[in-house]
């Protein structure tokens, strides 16, 4: 799972596997139906703001069928990007997507069928994201001090990204570069990305990974066990602002209160230039039953009201750098990323 | 449940519920056995620091068993002392309560059996418990403003001590008073202690309570929605630091961060001025399962290393007063601590 992809397009279907069902299970969904996609997306069998960007890219593809005309091939792609566009609010990755996606449709006569059109840009939407996670971890190794006592949250790996992941690859490197003591990870409630997906991928790497509940995070940072804090972004504003999943700004703040380094790992297709402010990213809410239940068995008394947003808003303040596939950033950010932004209209960052 | 007593002495017997399985099932224990009171206490089937000294004391009474010769039952008592003193090391109800019920084995000739003595000693423990519970609410709910939106961790209502309660009877009695508009609750990883009992116990008072997972709270105060964070504690040293249950820290952190009113209510039972700071305090690791398992539903993979601390310590300096039953207290906590303490020599506080 490591530096390769999760997501696989194979004999004109999509291939990934279901992280609902990790770590009991590595169960694989094979589809040719965007539905099934968009589906597993806001169902979270396809999850991390990098992977949800990659599936949705092939989900198109599935919605210009090999049978149709041209122009009934046009008219689904159409409905299935609105369709997909429905799934997730907050991770910025899915509608830049769809927006390359989109693009396609209107691609220059004589480039091919429609379908040809889009599978080439979803292939290059997942290129980018290998050639992305890749650098973000070579960028982001360079941060690690030898004998680091890592702290992370939530789940950046391999199977967030369409490549190796972003936060979680950057320890994995410099635990391979032997700079690694411990990962204490996070458990993430709700829905425990962190003690089922992360904490399986270190173990599979061989890596000294504590699990914690959430909220033991700040006491280890008292007791000086954590060298830095380590995590992915569903998407950073212009200013530098970083909405990633809840309990991130809890961290955030933490870490700031305990001087401790508070890395963001993400790639520069995460960046939402259009935003001023991490107060304009809307904020998804979910099923209270995320809260009430875990794994099916009901842990809360029946009619509890529950505040279940699935991501917070931490302010650039309390961000030491940001590590992309266009290097690190650091702070001032707004002036930083201003500048990045403008390179990306003159060249290609991945 | 609310300001009486939730462990009852019958007929020569201990009553308590078991809190393990609420809010599914009230399934009562009845025992006549100290051992199974110690296993209840170790189990957290009796959990809180003021309803674990309670209990305790009232176990001891059982192990000078009716039939028994006044020898005999002193060599027993002893032996249950010991047995109960090992159940958990954080909280210091449990500690000061076996030493007051210790001290009745040096009881003055003529003043009745050991048993009845022992006796009397619990029914006096329990008892100032619930006036101490009932004098923490009348002091605690000064603090509270009208319309307060009011966040707590963990369970300290009536199951947590042998009266009312301590922070959940100051928000309950707020609520009777008009003054609460809602309670947000932390679910409490691991044992989830918000979830099935304090929003359980919110619940049947009729108050508007939304449960939150843990780590929520940092973005929940950032948004304004927090007027004020009341907790409970399981020992408090001689400098207002406060073990209490695991999270409290990053809370205290958090509001003071937020300028959010940080109170903390416990009985003076609960301090220990025999320790000059937090740092002193035994902080006790509980199983890992109760990480990696949710109600017996594992959540992690086979073998994964835990940190699982079943408290932490706050420093004086983020707790904004110590509500107690001798009052409110606050900074600077070392010089109001030793003038309770040096008062104590000389009257009864509750």
């Amino acid at each position: 799972m490591t530096g390769t992809t999760s997501i696989e397009w194979t004999g004109g279907r999509l291939r990934y596997v279901d992280q609902t069902k990790l770590p009991d299970e590595v169960i694989f969904v094979e589809t040719d139906d965007y539905r099934v996609v968009a589906r597993s997306i806001k169902g979270l069998e396809i999850r991390g703001a990098p992977a949800i960007g990659v599936a949705a890219a092939f989900a198109v593809v599935l919605a210009a069928s090999p049978a149709g005309a041209e122009q009934e091939h046009a008219k689904s792609v159409d409905e299935a990007i609105t369709h997909l566009a429905l799934t997730r609010p907050t991770a910025v990755n899915l509608f830049s997507s769809l927006k390359r996606m989109r693009a396609c449709l209107s691609g220059p006569a004589g480039s091919g069928t429609l379908r040809d059109r889009l599978l080439i840009e979803a292939m290059a939407i997942r290129q980018e994201d290998i050639v992305a996670c890749r650098r973000i971890a070579d960028s982001g190794v360079t941060l690690i001090q030898p004998g680091s006592t890592l702290l992370t949250h939530c789940h950046t790996g391999a199977l967030a990204t369409g490549g190796g992941g972003t936060a979680l690859f950057i320890i994995t490197e410099a635990h391979q570069r032997g700079l690694v003591r411990r990962v204490y990870v996070g458990e993430t409630r709700p829905l425990l990305q962190g003690s089922r997906l992360t904490a399986w991928e270190l173990m599979q790497h061989g890596i000294e990974a504590s699990l914690i509940t959430d909220s033991t995070a700040g006491f280890l940072m008292k007791q000086g066990r954590v060298d830095a804090v380590l995590v992915g972004a569903d998407r950073i504003t212009a200013n530098g602002d970083v909405a990633n999943k809840i309990g991130t700004y809890s961290l955030a703040v933490l870490a700031a209160h305990h001087h401790i380094p508070f890395y963001v790992a993400a790639p520069v297709s995460t960046i939402d230039f259009d935003l001023r402010t991490g107060d304009q990213i809307p904020i998804e809410e979910r099923d209270s039953r995320e809260v009430t239940q875990v794994r099916g068995v009901r842990v809360a008394p029946e009619g509890v009201a529950v505040y279940a947003p699935a991501f917070d808003v931490t302010p650039n303040e309390f961000v030491t750098a940001l590590v992309t596939n266009a290097g690190i950033i650091r702070p001032p950010f707004a002036d930083a990323l201003e500048k990045l932004n403008q390179s990306l209209g003159t060249a290609a960052i991945t």
